[in-house]
């Protein structure tokens, strides 16, 4: 009976890591460029007959193949977030399937040629997981950002980063919309997630950040290998914070220019609880603005630059811990009994 | 005899306060829009036959006339540092006085535009004192940044932002161009700085770093105004940072990307000595670079985000003590003994 307490999941063939779909996030930018580096060199060495060794290897090993992609090279070739338009909002079916006569908008395009090479999204071609770099203004740590608070394969691989990388304030978000509302790069995949990291300004890059990030893919990687070669992951219990809602800044009724910044008692608090009547603005003339909401929740992406457009001054999440089951993966005999029944 | 010893200056009368040279710089943005503000507002009170007492006010505390310019209003609709070119490298004469015609650059003009308001360059028109408000992405606290280390003036102000604000690390930065080269809004004004201020990741303002620069403008207006009061300022010695070059990344022969980032162990310690042989760089493959120069040197705008662009990774400072006199405004009465050399 023990072992029907273990979730069978389908091996994790290919996993996507992209970078720069946003293109002032430049840890995701190197990193990337670092692997599609790698591979050159992977390549190379193959070619000098190295070949064989190497799939004995990955034969034992079962590492998943990896895909390293440059989402909008546009937006990093200037160094902006967008070219167009948010290409990380063009990933809903809407979006895809839109026409493609007239003026459609660059990231659009980009978003659709995506689709094809690691999608298409919600079909049976696409890769098994893809992870999208990104870097926020806030002090947010590494987040994991999915749309399921029940992709076992997510939160065990949230897991497996929190204990290799204990060092790192690590928190796992669940923004809760349905599957027809999904619109970012990672839900092209069968699983997926934003692997986001801060404090660092966009257009910058902070060794520590890139290094955290390197240390999270290596680790995402490590887990997919594990997993593919068999291991059985144990279940346990998850904090995921849910997104409920943004609050924007406070705003000139004419102009629209924000009248304050985030109260210096908040700014840099991620993720600390922030109650009723705790401070939360402070006007450019000195006034103190209080969070009139009546639960306490946990905020998050306080003072991110690139939301100011979006009228978000931050988020505000609920905590609640997850009990995320011990999973294993499917093998081929495993998958036909499970056909057959015989065990269900 | 002692009386002598004061170096006798003319009277600021008009005071320009300039923020939004760089339209992603966001403290000095909203600075001078409290400060437009707040000019609105006097300007109801006044219309509330308040005038006579604010003029006895100013007669007493002889407060300069203050001129609020949001310097590049475009490139901050834009929440960019420029939109054709950076405004802060047009008020060379050149640039000043070249062809109006064809293909100008927005900024050019722009620049064109504010020399006549806050100008003539070097005219005896131009305004006694030009204050540019900056944000750096780097750890430098509040410094001062001029084109002279005998400006008595600006160094003057810097000695009492310091007294008045012990909690900020304070420096004042002098790059050391002849008079023809200099080429930032400030060079526009009879004396003039920049007011840099960071950390703040551009298109972020954060609470702190304005307060401090609100502080800041505040502490140098009533200087200035102490100053034409007829105060006395003592002579005292000054630390001044000259900067004596520039360190670019690392870069791909070929790409010209960057293949490193600043070394940990230098990134946000701006103003702490380098020494030969002490981590530069990182590179993305986690090597250390060294710093390969022969002096020590004081490292700053170490990773300031608008620099990648332009090939500077931080700049490296010179330190130096300087013996600045005691000053005090020349009177009319004073002028005219001046002239008539009795005191000579």
């Amino acid at each position: 009976m023990e072992v029907d307490k273990v979730v069978r999941l389908p091996r994790l063939s290919r996993v996507a890591v992209c970078g720069g779909t946003h293109g002032n996030e430049l840890s995701g930018v190197y990193l990337v460029r670092e692997l599609l580096k790698g591979r050159k060199e992977v390549m190379e060495k193959e070619k000098k007959n190295e070949v064989e060794e190497k799939e004995q290897q990955q034969q034992q090993q079962q590492p998943p193949s990896v895909l390293a992609v440059l989402a909008n090279p546009r937006a990093v070739e200037q160094c902006r977030r967008y070219v167009d338009t948010d290409l990380n909002r063009c990933f809903t079916h809407a979006a895809l399937k839109g026409p493609s006569s007239g003026a459609v908008p660059y990231e659009v395009i980009r978003s659709r040629e995506l689709n094809a090479t690691l999608g298409p999204k919600g079909g049976p071609g696409a890769v098994e997981l893809v992870c999208d770099l990104h870097n926020t203004t806030a002090n947010m740590g590494l987040c994991l950002i999915a749309y399921s608070d029940r992709d076992w394969i997510c939160l065990h691989i949230f897991r497996h980063l929190q204990r290799q990388m204990p060092d790192i304030p690590m928190r796992y978000i669940h923004f809760d919309v349905s599957n027809k509302e999904t619109y970012s790069l990672d839900s092209v995949g069968k699983h997926g997630f934003a692997m986001e990291i801060g404090p660092q300004p966009h257009g910058v890059v902070r060794s520590n950040v890139y290094a955290a990030m390197k240390a999270g893919v290596q680790h995402m990687l490590d887990w997919v290998c594990f997993f593919n070669s068999g291991s059985t992951f144990e279940g346990e219990y998850v904090d995921v914070f849910t997104m409920i809602k943004h609050i924007d800044y406070p705003r000139d009724s004419e102009t629209r220019n924000i009248t304050a910044a985030i109260h210096p008692r908040l700014q840099d608090r991620d993720f600390c609880l922030l109650r009723p009547e705790d401070p939360l603005f402070q006007t450019f003339s000195g006034e103190t603005l209080r969070y009139e909401g009546n639960e306490a929740l946990y905020p998050f992406f306080i003072n991110e630059c690139a939301y100011y457009e979006k009228g978000i001054a931050l988020s505000l999440a609920r905590k609640r811990r997850v009990m995320v089951p011990a999973i294993r993966v499917q093998t081929e005999e495993r998958a036909q009994v499970d056909e057959a029944g015989v065990e269900e």
